[in-house]
């Protein structure tokens, strides 16, 4: 079967790059999360939701990947977090001297938690390293249940699995236990939260879980 | 703007090796299609419904790409086509080599269509010449109206647009004439369908589309 390797020193500089931004952040007592699903699975409106559901209560700040556009970066701007837009001009992941670069114009000092929203593919941005504390990957009830089967690196990779769209569980064919199961099978450790972005039903348990999450590296950092 | 771009050689081998694909398949008179989307678009259910109509009609063969999994090409043969499965282990698109390798595993004398089915990606399968004789993106109304805009290259670089998932409208924030306006205005020549593959509405001007797309090959040999 014909197989495509991504050049191991490419992914070594890259990693080499990632490391150094974690250490500023950690320094920084930031922690990070690496948002990935297919285009249109609801990345954008999570974070929109999230934001405004959280602020007042985190310092939260958004680098968020396009191939093309800054809509996406308004959106999250008018929900209320300082934002910076990446555009990659055709590339289907982000990398971590694009991290870099981001970084140099966000004001750390204000940020307490950092999301990076990535390229809208399921395939590639799971096998770019960002350092990142931890990845969620964001299915949805419209765009099949065969997904942690067909990609599962991207499963492998994730510390969280978001299914969103449960509004339209309705009007579709989608099994969201099976999902469940063969997320599962891929990765055991996986913490999964079913939600609606749209109806807001499920945003309470994972705003929750991201207080504590952010909470965790201050502890760290006073330990 | 951070920019990666891929290297001109690698693109220029692949364009070499397509063009030996053409030229053999050109000999055969078969017209090849290449469907683009990202994940649960809808491509394999199109093709599917598809090959069930033109059955006894069209000479139907499909060349399935997934990441991992031969679920969707076991889904093609059983609604009658010659399938072949290939699997990227992890590559975000198809390349010519690929499909090479994947035409020694057909009986083209059965074939007067050929259909490429494309990893599930907006993003990269659009740089990769498979010197198909057109290229068709789905997109679908669950996945957001922004698609054309934040994904240019896929729209500017195909011949037909499906908007799938037309049944789901009712449910989701979805705007069919702003997604027309947007993919027209970076590729004015663009054919539009709108269909729902689960209802079967729109399928048949498809069908009568696909089978004077593939008797045109027909009146080239002849002539």
């Amino acid at each position: 079967m014909p197989k495509v390797t991504i050049a191991q020193n490419i992914l070594a500089a890259n990693d080499t790059i990632a490391q150094e931004i974690q250490r500023s952040l950690a320094v920084c007592g930031i922690r990070t999360i690496n948002i990935m699903s297919s285009p249109g699975a609801g990345k954008t409106t999570l974070l929109e939701r999230t934001i405004e559901r959280l602020r007042g209560q985190l310092g939260i700040g958004v680098i968020e990947g396009d191939v093309e556009t800054s809509a996406d970066a308004e959106r999250i701007e008018a929900a209320g977090a300082e934002t910076v837009q990446i555009n990659t001009r055709g590339a289907c992941h982000l990398e971590a001297h694009m991290i870099r670069d981001a970084l140099a114009e966000i004001e750390l000092a204000r940020i307490e938690l950092l999301f990076v929203e990535n390229i809208g593919n399921l395939g590639c941005p799971a096998a770019w390293n960002l350092e990142e504390d931890t990845r969620v990957v964001v299915v949805s009830t419209t765009e099949g249940d065969d997904k942690p089967a067909k990609y599962p690196q991207m499963f492998a990779a994730s510390g969280v699995m978001i299914v969103n769209k449960l509004d339209l569980l309705p009007y579709v064919d989608y099994d969201v236990e099976k999902v469940k199961r063969h997320a599962l099978a891929i990765n055991p450790h996986l913490r999964i939260f079913e939600m609606s972005c749209r109806t807001g039903a499920g945003l309470d348990a994972w705003c929750d879980w991201l207080l504590n999450f952010a909470a965790e590296k201050d502890e760290q950092r006073e330990a």
